[in-house]
Formats: structure tokens, C-alpha cells, sequence
């Protein structure tokens, strides 16, 4: 360690846009990704762990900012860099190892394949207020499945997700789109050939914005562009008038069936489905083909979900739902949290997202040449807690360990003894570890690790074969209100045998549950 | 996705040294992390979870290959390079990132700080036959307790998690040292000063490799060097005759005791922990004042392990370890497997190390300038998994779902519905989502799936309302032995009402449990 002397102190800082997870904060986030790997499994799916990092070449290039088509990873050279070192990256999704493995693995895996994972993933992004470079994401694909059942299924298998963690029916919705819905409005606005892609991802952006910018900055994007409010300018999609207007009935008609997407709606089919979005998109989309095969896939999936009782109070079809990254191809989904929360700034907003997914048949391709159609799901864990938590339906503390404190150094032995027999009987207990010299720092770190009970032995009592508990949380209590006069009647320190230890403690404990 | 086209397909590959985790690999590896967290929780650790993101400065250099120092972690830059952009790096292990926490939130943690994590860590060295580039670590630490009853509390927890996990007693030894001995022992060799620092390095390497290159390899290490097998030559420590004896000595001390250590051996105090351990290295450190400290903390390390009962039938005091990390000051420890398994070659070898740790008094002082004592444990899950999988005791396979097979393809919604009812019912159930029409390969995914049941209902069924019900476990059964006449005469394929389609795949599945 010599030579550490000599150099600067080194800062003690987690990286800019990253975190630490203390205490409740990881038990929560585990007991949360423990229910949705139950859901999971019981729809069958298997889980898959890839490792944190895969080649540059096998992740591709599918963030959906195009407009930095390097940036957004955290890549690195292995060894050290030397010139013929591959180029690896830290994963920025799940899906992107799915598609590698399914491509390697393919003899071996069951087909279709089923699979599930969680973990976090990466962004190299400009890290802001809650938005961080590393965060959970809890994903379920079926690769090799072609049928719209496998989207319906996952649909409904997300709706059960969210009820399992703890978001009652009525305060979540999933919402259903199709790609080839979106590809069909666009053709019929005549943004169907090679020539049009550029402009069609600038539309597809910009329909995705509609929440941000409003239906008048969605028509500056699909026209010249639009200087936002920071002076900052976005290049739009050069559409002619006419081309606009059919985006923006398109835009138009799905405001209406955001509120069709509500309990509050009255056209529905026998089911309790709403039919009229089924009707509207028919019309927006006539003589378009991939338009019109997406209506009918969404027309599918809605049957296959009635049958399986997911009325629109969980499911809802709603034209307006994009999803931000290339490589969707068929049905889209989304599940939106729909109670209101208070932001930064006490104002009451939507909480919003905390999945999304949809089908991406061409990934696996990439690797294989062969078609391998695949969808799924990725839910945003870190999302799901921070709505739960302002929900107040997580308590974000944990109960603390009894301590034995230390009032004589030399007995040492007989502390750790104390706590082991604590221990042995399932009661979470430690001895106080720090400088015992001043007893009143013992207690107040007992405080500050919310401990139920603290265990006391000095020389006399020692003698006297006896051991004092002391009731912190009763203490606590008598301290916040000195009137409870139901707890006063109690004593919130008790002398107990040696003997008795864990029998005296349990006592203090169960007075509290 | 016209651009991707044009580009050479990627290769599917996990990238060298890093592989995935399939199914039971996965549950089963979540499921001694969670057995481990129970242990680390009732001994008062609270959960830590700090990014896989760490600056390179806050990371430091401890990886255990002093003769590449710039090597061994995945480092890069952030902002894709840029000039000003900070060095980033994966953690190599769980003690920086704890180090730099302690040091980062040190007015707000309760002060002893007890903390466990787990989760990956990355190393970028050379990949070899299960070693690998990526793996878990499962770590518990406590900072700002200067006591060696922290040490002793680590030790007996660890003792308690191995068994939890599913090693019995007397399957697994834990070994405790202390580097001060050790440092005491080559103070005695006359390489006490700041001069002799690099020769007091190689030294302790050398000790550590005994058990692979045996007395004589050391005593080469400890001079000139030593020319392995494979022609590599290793620098040695250039000892004198005299220094080398004495090293030699405690090495040759070493053996006898590693038999001490076993149940066998017959010299104990009253409490049944062995005692000519510290009696012989108090005379080998005679003189050595690090030394003496180190034998009186061994010692106050036993006692408080014999107050506990952990006996050295579990833990003994073992002057040979050493462990490889440069940052240890004092107490030193490591978990043994004891059993044999066979190597890949069908040789049997003792499995070895799952664990290690020790006290590492000024890690945090690197940031604060501060001392603060820490000590701890990691606990290498991957290996502990392996173990238990020599031993036979984790099966690695996972019950498959029930698997509803579609006999008519418009009946998609009937054949989710009973997917859906049979889950409701907790059981893991999904459809089949292939393409259906060869009704063979619905099976035989069935059986890759380690499926239990199948049901099937084709149109003449449902117009019964009737379903099908085949009891694939005893299938498989009778296909491996048809004289079993107990099964014979049970059906393999039922059929029951439609609306008794759970209760009697319960039925079914009650068969098997």
C-alpha cells in the first residue's frame, strides 16, 4: 500500500447516472422480480441468464435515437486494447442477447422457445433527474411463434404480472397496437417504398410524441420540422399537405380512443370488447395490404384475449401506441399505470409507462438469414417500484435486528453467544461491534438500525445470571407521545433470567405484530 | 432494417469467457442466493446493491496479478471517448465498490456498517476451462469494527451459510489465519523494512502456491526462481539459505497442522479446539511484534468461536492460508469443500476453495484518509453450485408445463382458455404455439419441454365436450420399461369432461408427486 500514499485521494463518488440500492431498496426490487418470475413461469416460460456483456456485432445497433446511431452503448475492447481485440459493449436491452442465443442455440432449445429473464441493463446516455445509465429490466419473449396467439398471450400474461406486484385491476391499462397498422396509414399517405424510409421514421417519432408535443408539433414534424421551447430544432419529414392530413386523421381518430380505452365507454361488442377501434382503423387503412393484414391480426388478438375473460378494463386497443425502437414488425404493446401521482414539483401527473414490447420478427434473422418470428415484453422494474412506492404500497424500511449490546469489553464471548442462541431460534440479531465505551452511542445506533430490542448485561446482572430487554419500538412510542397510556401500562425494560433470553425477546417481538 | 442487409450477417457467439445460464441453472443459482441472503440477514447484514459501473479511481488496483497491473478489469471511457470523459470500469469484486460507499455515505450508514451483496463480477483475463470472464460473488462485510469479533462473526456465519445452502458438516472446513502472523514469521526472516517489500510479496505468493508446486517449488520461489513445466520461468524472492529455513519451517509447521485441523487429531483444550496450533506459531513469530498481535488475535478468534460451539470439527486455525488479494492486514479466511469429486479426466481431487476473505483495516482510508477497520467474506456461488451438482444434490432440471395441444387451428381461443383455467388453478400450464400441423412434433416439444401432462382436444372431443388427457411421465416410463405392471395398469391417456379438465390434470400430476 505504499505506493497508494503517494498518490490524490481517490474521490468516493458512484459514476455520473449511476446509483446505489440500500437496504429495502434491494429486498423490495427482489420480492418483485420473485412474483413476476412466478407469473412467468407459470405461463411456461424458462429462464435465461446471458451475461452482461456480448460483441458489438451480435448487440447491433437498435436504440432508438438514429439521429447518434454510435452512441448509447458502453463498449470496450478486450484485451486492453489490442489491435486485434473484439469489440464488446455492456447489453442496453434483453432482447438483442435473445436474438443471439435463439440464433446459437437453435438445435437445442425447444421451438417455440419460452423464455424469460431479469437483470440490468446499460445506456452510455446523458443521465437526468430518475434516469439513470443502469437500471432492471425484467423481460418474457416466445421465439418462434408466428401466431398472434403468442402476442395475445403475452398481453394477458403482463396484465396478471401487474396484478401480482401489487397494481390492483382499474389502475393499470395494456394497450394493443400493430406496426402494419401504422406502416398501412403511412402507405395510404403514400410513405410506402424504399425511397419514403427515412421519412416514415421521422412520422412514426413523431406520432410517438403526440403526449409531448401536442397534435400542432406532431404536424410541424411531419412538415418542416419544430423548434422546441430550448431553441433546439427537429428536422420533420417533408410531407406535403395532403400526406399530413392523413396522419393526422389517423392521430385524430386515436385521441378519441384513448377515452374509447376507458371503463367509462359504452360501444362494445358481446364480449364487453370495444369494436368501433376495429372499425375506424378498417377504414384508415383501406387498399393498404400490410394495413390491412395488421387489423386483422388486431382483430385476432382481441378475440383470443375475450376468450380468456381480459375485457377492456385490463386490454385495450388503441392505434396511438408506437414503441420507440426499429426493429418492431407486427403487434406493439404497452402497460400504462393510470392513477395520478404527485411529481417534484407537487403536481398531480399520469404516472405513464412501465412496459412495453411487441413483435420483432427480422432480429434473429440478422444472424441466421432465416425468418425466426419472436415477441415480447420488457418491463421496467425500477418504474414498477418507484409507482408502488408513491402508492405508499411499499414501506421502503425493514425491520432492524435485535442488538446485544456490549457493556463489557472482556465478555465479548458471551455477547456473541447471546446473539448466536437469538439467532438459532430464526430471530435476527447482532452484537454491537463498535467502540462499547460510550453505552449511549450503542443505543443510538440501534436506533438508527430500527432495532425492536436491545439486550443488556452488565457485570451485576452478569452475576445475577439475569439479562435486561429493553423494548425499543414501545420506547420509541412512549417518546413520540407520552400519553399512550395503553403503552405506559407496559414496561419498555424488563429483566428476564439468562435462561430466558429468547423467550423474553420473542415476548417483546409478538407485541408488536 | 434495409441497411442490415447489405452488412455481413453478425456471428451468434457468446463472447470468449462468458457463457449463459439455461433453466434450473438459473432458479437453482437464485435459489442459494436467497438461502444466503437469510443467513446474512439474520446475522444483522443489511442489502447493498451498488452499480456494475465503477470510475477506475474509485476502483484501485487489488487485483491479485501485481506483475500486469493495468490488466484485469473491462475498463472504457465515457462519452464515447472524449477527451474530458471519465475512465469507467466493471468491478473486478464487491470490496471496492463497499469501500468507496463506506468512505462516499459515511455520515449516513449506521457505524459498524454490516452489509451483504451479490451479483456479478467481471474480470478481463485470459479465459480457460471453467474460468470464466463473468461470475457471481456473494459477499458480507463489516466496516468500522475494529474487533476481531467481527472476524469471528464472519466465520461462524459462514460456517452457517454453507450448511444452508446444503453442505453438511464435516463436507466442508472453514480455515482462519492472519496475515500479521505471516508478516511476523517473514519479519523473523530478517524482511521486515520498506526495502524489502517486493521480496515480502513474492514470498507470500510463493507460501500461497504450496499446494501446487510443493515444498521444493517454494524454496525455488523463495531464491532465484522457478522454471515450470511448461518452461514459463516466475522471479523469485532472492532469500538467503537462512531466510528461506525459516519460511521453510513455518511451511513445514503448516502441514502438520492442516491435519490438526481434521477430526481426527487428538490434541485439544477443554472446549475441543485444538491449541498446539498457537502454541507452535507463537514461537515461530517470537520476537516479531506484528507477529505476537497476529497470534494473540488468532487466539481471541478461537475463543469467541468456542463460545458459539463452532468447533473444529467446522473451523479451525490454519497458518497456511494466505489468500492471493494484496489489500489483507490481519485475519484471513477461506472455505474448503472437503469431499472428493471427479475431475474431468475421472480423477478424484478434493473439490477446494468456495469462499475467502479477511480484514482489510485501510481500503477506505484510500478515499477518506481516514482508518477504518473492515473485514469480510465472498462466497463464490458458481462454484458452490458446482459442488452441489458433483454431489448430486441440485437435480438441474425443472418440472415442465402442461402443454395444451392444438388439434384445429381456428380454435386457438378454446385451447387458451384452458391454458388459462389450468394456470388460474397455480398450475404451469401454456399452448402449444408452433406451427400444429404435425401433431407428432406437438409431442415430441412436449417431451423436450420435460412436459407432464398434454391435453388435447380434437374437433369430435369438443363437440363431446370432452378432453383428452395423456399422462406423459408414465409414457415415458412404460418406453423404458414395459414389465413395469404396477403402471401398466393405470392409463396413460384419460379422457374427462371438459369441465373437469383441472381436476384431472391434478389428478394426473398427484400420480408423479
Amino acid at each position: 500500500m505504499a505506493k497508494q500514499k503517494k498518490q490524490p485521494r481517490p474521490k468516493a463518488e458512484t459514476p455520473k447516472g449511476f446509483r446505489d440500492y440500500f437496504g429495502a431498496e434491494v429486498t423490495e426490487r427482489n420480492r418483485m422480480l420473485a412474483q413476476i418470475a412466478e407469473v412467468y413461469d407459470r405461463y411456461g416460460f424458462d429462464p435465461l441468464e446471458t451475461s452482461a456483456v456480448e460483441t458489438v456485432e451480435a448487440l447491433g445497433k437498435f436504440l432508438p435515437d438514429v439521429d447518434r446511431p454510435n452512441e448509447g452503448v458502453f463498449a470496450f475492447q478486450e484485451d486492453g486494447g489490442a489491435e486485434d481485440g473484439t469489440w464488446l459493449a455492456l447489453r442496453y436491452d434483453m432482447t438483442a442477447p435473445l436474438a443471439r442465443v435463439a440464433a446459437q442455440f437453435r438445435n437445442d432449445l425447444p421451438n417455440p422457445y419460452r423464455r424469460y429473464t431479469m437483470g440490468p441493463v446499460w445506456r452510455n446516455e446523458k443521465p437526468g433527474p430518475g434516469r439513470f445509465r443502469q437500471f432492471y429490466q425484467c423481460d418474457a419473449d416466445t421465439v418462434g411463434a408466428a401466431s398472434v396467439a403468442a402476442d395475445a398471450e403475452i398481453c394477458a400474461m403482463l396484465a396478471d404480472t401487474l396484478e401480482a406486484v401489487g397494481i390492483p385491476r382499474g389502475d393499470y391499462i395494456v394497450r394493443v397496437n400493430n406496426r402494419k397498422v401504422l406502416n398501412g396509414v403511412l402507405e395510404v399517405a403514400g410513405l410506402a417504398g424504399e425511397d419514403s424510409e427515412v421519412a416514415r421514421g421521422i412520422a412514426l417519432r413523431a406520432i410517438d410524441k403526440l403526449d409531448k408535443v401536442g397534435a400542432d408539433g406532431v404536424r410541424q414534424l411531419l412538415g418542416e420540422g419544430r423548434l422546441d421551447e430550448s431553441g433546439d430544432f427537429t428536422k420533420g419529414a417533408n410531407l406535403a399537405e395532403e400526406q399530413k392530413d392523413v396522419v393526422m386523421a389517423f392521430i385524430g381518430g386515436r385521441h378519441v380512443e384513448i377515452e374509447f380505452g376507458r371503463p367509462k365507454l359504452t360501444t362494445f361488442n358481446q364480449s364487453g370488447r370495444e369494436v368501433t377501434t376495429i372499425n375506424n382503423l378498417s377504414s384508415l387503412v383501406k387498399g393498404s395490404r400490410v394495413g390491412e393484414d395488421g387489423v386483422a391480426e388486431l382483430e385476432a388478438i382481441s378475440e383470443l384475449l375475450d376468450a380468456q375473460g381480459y375485457g377492456p378494463d385490463r386490454i385495450v386497443i388503441d392505434p396511438s401506441v408506437v414503441r420507440g425502437l426499429g426493429y418492431y414488425t407486427g403487434p406493439v404493446y404497452e402497460a400504462e399505470l393510470t392513477f395520478e401521482i404527485t411529481d417534484e414539483k407537487g403536481r398531480p401527473r399520469q404516472f405513464g409507462s412501465v412496459a412495453g414490447g411487441g413483435r420483432y420478427d427480422d432480429l434473429v434473422k440478422r444472424f441466421t438469414g432465416q425468418e425466426v418470428p419472436a415477441t415480447g415484453i420488457s418491463i421496467g422494474v425500477d418504474r414498477l417500484l418507484a409507482a408502488l412506492r408513491a402508492k405508499g404500497r411499499l414501506s421502503g424500511t425493514t425491520e432492524g435486528p435485535v442488538v446485544v449490546t456490549v457493556m463489557d469489553r472482556d465478555r465479548m464471548a458471551d455477547y456473541q453467544a447471546m446473539a448466536s442462541e437469538l439467532r438459532a431460534a430464526g430471530i435476527r440479531a447482532e452484537v454491537y461491534l463498535g467502540n462499547p465505551k460510550n453505552f449511549g452511542n450503542q443505543l443510538k445506533y440501534a436506533d438508527k438500525r430500527h432495532s425492536p430490542v436491545a439486550v443488556i448485561q452488565g457485570s451485576d446482572e452478569a452475576a445475577a445470571g439475569k439479562v435486561q430487554l429493553k423494548d425499543l419500538i414501545l420506547g420509541a412510542k412512549l417518546a413520540e407521545d407520552a400519553t399512550l397510556e395503553e403503552w405506559k401500562s407496559q414496561p419498555a425494560q424488563t429483566e428476564v433470567d439468562r435462561a430466558d433470553l429468547v423467550a423474553g425477546v420473542k415476548a417483546l417481538l409478538d407485541r408488536h405484530r
